[in-house]
């Protein structure tokens, strides 16, 4: 029954909902724009997205909505109502607190940025980069005055990805990851380099390796009528307004098996979450995930926990074999298990395996927070990188295309992003700890390609309550813990380990 | 130079052009739609087209809009700002003509009517659907009231999509068409039925079928960088905002081959039309074609007078053999060209010919416009429809469905729609025949597969002008007549007569 004091409620949820409309057309546009749209299209598709980016904005920071939180009873607590209106006035305040001159200029300067790094990364010039990402580095700063923060203007940016995280939080967790993942890479980078990845490189049939990825995905529970799989360059799970329409991408290497397989199970992980967000939700600010590093929780457990597990492998290597007899055919289950879990420093981060990844990511962080403190200038990062580059993964930088542009994070505006990549790996392991605990049996049945009861955890505790709880509120729901490192160093110790008989 | 007194004319500018990005959007969903959307973003999609539509007249019909179209400085007469002005102030004045309560009942009744159709049709059911075309019919009558007329509310109906036509040309040209066309179909009704169109049937691979459309249309010009096809159900074109992303569609049957193909040089006609209007009014009212006649007189040009051209498949056929030497091998050319311009009378408009077309289309407008002026009443519609068909082709109808039921447009909300067919069939001639006026040797160049001069014609002529001019100037300034039924009477007296020995 809708009482009078409900009526501002149901306005408040309306406007949302055309935001929601309109946000999940540019998701749309964007997917067009990746996978079918002709070269012709750039321009008038970027206007289009701007059009759309604008209005959404627009919308949000009327005074209309503004009222309308103003004069809004408070929910009860607790209640979805209340989670909306929660994040409504979150969206709300972060939008009105940023200039709209500065929302603009970051806009042009990543504009002009993203063009420059790739021609810089192209040439391995640092030096007209430099001056794109100085301008964006003082742009972020102000930024983070303007969102405002307690302790560290490093806060305000981080929690724009995962809300409620801190950089002394952040750094605390990497403490923990240091010390226990710097010494097993230097030991592990001490024993000869036996290429156990090798078995991976042959020649590899694309749509074979398309079909055996569907293959997998459907017996992790995609649903197939709710999404699609489509080439792209850059991989990317594309979530178009709801558990309705979630579709994957991936980019096929016909002499490499890994980045078609891995992206496929990655973006998969992704789309699980999405799909599985309660369908009344949508429409909503509820809708979707509830962070960058819980979503990407679920990429790296559907790729790494599930699909780097011995026991995974156990039911699909056969399979696998079946389809590619010639490239595989002198390869045993065992061999293959080793090869997709080759340990190994390397200086990209994307090809980093799970050992060393983390470390990529450690070095970005502090190189960013250095940066936005500006205890370091843009001037010596190069420097900076290479030294951390050094300390970290025992490697020295052949290059800057190879160093520190190899990503485009910085030149797109994104800071405070990174360190989301490693919460993501730390809370899989935590996640799936909690699951396995639930339900002993999942690994046993990963090893008959049942993913049943592990999927049906992660609806229940984490997939169907989309954004209605903070990662916090969620992590400590699902698992009992406030994120905690332990269950994913128990899993990396045990795992690499047994692979490389560490003592 | 910009003056104080062209900033309302920018200002207007910068809305009409998101009033573009967010059209240009909608028509992206709505391609995908029909495309890649899978099942499960139906209810989803239906939403964020709404939101995208509901913007676009808000912002249209925003007291701002009004504002600046009243402060406007009239724009030099003939000038691209001139008619930038006059487009502005016709779509403004009629998106506030129509009260919001009209435009959204409408739009019910019509989301209610398109699955009742579709069900009544399955089921040849005439009297599950008949109240929801009473009801629609009512509230097309109230729109041409709302958005007003000189001498009759069909007017109003039929200037929506040929602005500056009348029920009154209209008839006045299909009563030249009839003259013509009538005792012509009686006279080859009367001969023995050969099955001429048999050569079409078959085994056509479908790949080597979109192949082959595919060769066709890159040889008429259309550009594959600002463009693609893809597969649907019901074929169209997709102009996703400007000349730099024109999509086409096409239904493949491997048994016949005239659906895909004819097709694609039907949607290709669209699409070179908007591939060629100037790329600077692209986000502006002056993107796009003229109206449905004129859009339309282009896909017929290169479906028919090019593509079912004796010229053409002289050079084509040869082609088409080689492709598919089997189902082919025992057809020569000639009875290749009268299986493409085989023409019988049949109950279905879509699968009618050149020559009986268009008095499908007599006969939906006649109705049309009595239902409009209560001259027939819903319950005689069945019987009037049949009797019309008795007249006009010479056929009795089997059952409702393939009769009064065999078209979406009524239930769709389209009312005045139905001529912009025959008044693109009558341009298609006089366009064609303006062209070889000033280039004789374009039927010698299409009998080599060169379209350079006609495409050129077109573009210079027709194309390039976009929404610039109405309907009627354009007619006159690109063929120096007003619209004229005789170059197409000439097609088809000379096609047809030559074609069943006429006397």
């Amino acid at each position: 029954m809708t009482t009078t004091s409900d009526r501002p409620l149901q306005l408040l949820k309306d406007r949302l909902a055309t935001i929601s409309d309109v946000s999940a057309a540019e998701a749309a546009l964007d997917w067009d724009r990746q996978t079918y749209m002709p070269e012709g299209g750039v321009e008038g598709r970027a206007e289009q997205l701007a059009a759309l980016r604008r209005l959404a904005h627009e919308i949000l920071v009327s005074k209309e909505t503004r009222s309308l939180l103003e004069v809004l009873d408070e929910p009860e607590p607790g209640s979805e109502d209340f989670a909306l209106a929660r994040l409504a006035r979150r969206d709300f305040e972060r939008a009105v607190r940023l200039p709209a001159e500065l929302v603009a200029e970051l806009t042009r300067a990543s504009a002009l940025a993203q063009p420059a790094w790739e021609r810089a990364r192209a040439a391995s010039d640092w030096a007209t980069f430099a001056p794109h990402l100085e301008k964006l580095m003082r742009l972020q700063r102000e930024t983070a005055e303007h969102l405002g923060y307690e302790d560290h203007p490093y806060d305000a940016l981080l929690d724009l990805y995962e809300p409620g995280s801190t950089k002394a939080r952040v750094q605390q967790m990497f403490e923990e990851l240091k010390t226990l993942l710097v010494p097993m890479i230097h030991e592990i980078g001490a024993l000869p380099n036996e290429g156990r990845s090798r078995p991976l490189y042959g020649e590899f049939d694309e749509a074979k390796q398309e079909e055996f990825g569907r293959g997998v995905i459907s017996d992790f529970g995609y649903d197939w009528g709710r999404g699609r799989l489509d080439r792209v360059v850059h991989p990317f799970c594309a979530p178009l307004g709801g558990p309705g329409d979630v579709r994957i991408t991936a980019r096929f290497d016909r002499g490499w098996l890994s980045p078609a397989l891995f992206a496929i199970l990655h973006e998969a992980g992704h789309a699980l979450y999405e799909q599985g967000v309660t369908p009344s939700y949508s429409r909503s600010p509820l809708s979707g995930g509830t962070s960058m590093g819980v979503h990407e929780s679920q990429s790296r457990l559907w790729e790494n926990l599930v699909g780097r597990s011995r026991a995974f492998w156990s039911f699909y290597y056969p399979r696998l074999k079946e389809t590619f007899p010639e490239p595989l055919g002198e390869t045993d289950p065992e061999t293959f298990y080793r090869a997709v879990n080759e340990a190994r420093p390397s200086e990209i981060r994307v090809e980093a395996d799970e050992l060393t990844y983390n470390l990529h990511i450690l070095l970005r962080f502090e190189l960013e927070v250095a940066l936005i403190e500006e205890d370091l200038s843009i001037s010596d990062l190069p420097a900076a990188w290479d030294a951390k580059t050094e300390e970290y993964l025992d490697l020295t930088a052949e290059n800057h295309a190879q160093g520190v542009l190899q990503d485009v994070h910085w030149a797109a505006g994104l800071v405070g992003y990174f360190p989301t990549y490693s919460i993501g790996n730390v809370l899989s392991a935590q996640f799936f700890e909690a699951a396995t605990k639930a339900h002993p049996e999942i690994p046993e049945m990963m090893g008959r390609g049942d993913f049943e009861a592990l999927l049906g955890w992660m609806r229940a505790n984490v997939y169907r309550h989309g954004r209605r709880y903070y990662p916090d509120e969620l992590v400590e729901m699902a698992t009992g813990h406030p994120l905690d490192t332990k269950p994913y160093l128990r899993y990396l110790k045990s795992k690499f380990g047994e692979l490389y008989e560490l003592t």
